[in-house]
């Protein structure tokens, strides 16, 4: 059965990173619902407006997978929503994959305290955001367990294609690589 | 003055192609302009409906530039049309910058003649329906003149990079080079 995954969109996301994402999860054949915060259509960061599939509210926590992309003001959006949180713990909860890039790392994941003792990037400078109980590593990608952190729009092929080897493997993965000439 | 650029969609587009090159422009300070073949809401081809900002009925040529995504099926769309097809060839007249990557160099370029006597890529095995007086080169981006072609989504974001460095100078690129961690 294809894996099921969550994106999750607030106004002000970064929209190289969240479309990145998506598009890559979908050619490695997963299955992504792209839920709006607030409202189907969310606007980035560079006022590129995309259509969710549906809004967060209708959704429940059968997913095999949650991604949440950057934007300073869209990842303080989703840190901000009760509904996030819960989701986030949920998932964390039951071993699912925690996927962040950009500011999501250091302004959702870390407050909710699911970084502790864990290896983890973000943005170059919100590493200074991150609990003192995370290991800031300075890499592209960085895994740790079932949370798979990275940087910046510039290492978002880099990141979806890491979440594609988690859940699908090193041969899907290679598959899409080459289809995408990354 | 800002540089005004263009970018058509229809549907079909590829989505990391079209997101990366409107979102790194922008960064670049270019005025974008994301205009609908037929639609303001764009479907493309892994199913990410993005809104344009306006229809290509209302644009007219007052551009300094027009960059066509790939998306097998968006470039044939996009082919099919005399408006794009005219506003190509009276901008490339004007000796505008023309860019265009993946399917779109060959599917929507090479048919008008534009790229006679040049160089430029496209999206591997495409190449074979280049006109014969096209050269191909199997590198990432190439420039020749006022035409920029590219390849694929991973190869987006060094042509996104490529044509603000044309329009703005390598310095502009550098800085959001490394915005984006590229």
């Amino acid at each position: 059965m294809n894996k099921k995954f969550l994106v999750i969109l607030a106004d002000g996301f970064e929209e190289i990173e969240a479309v990145t994402v998506i598009d890559v999860l979908r050619r490695a054949g997963v299955e992504v619902f792209v839920a709006g915060l607030i409202d189907n259509k969310v606007k980035g960061s560079r006022q590129i407006t995309v259509l969710a599939d549906g809004l967060l509210a209708q959704v429940n926590s059968d997913f095999d997978g949650l991604v949440l992309p950057g934007g300073g003001q869209g990842a303080l959006r989703l840190a901000e929503s009760d509904k996030v949180n819960a989701l986030i713990k949920g998932m964390f909860a039951k071993n699912k994959i925690i996927a962040a890039i950009c500011a999501a790392p250091a302004i959702v994941l870390s407050p909710l305290g699911i970084l502790a003792g864990k290896k983890a990037t973000c943005f170059p400078g919100m590493e200074e955001k991150f609990n003192q109980d995370v290991k800031f590593v300075a890499k592209a990608v960085v895994i740790d367990g079932n949370i798979i952190t990275s940087r910046a729009p510039g290492t978002a092929m880099e990141f979806a294609l890491a979440i594609v080897e988690e859940i699908s493997g090193f041969s899907m993965a290679q598959k899409v690589r080459q289809a995408v000439l990354q």
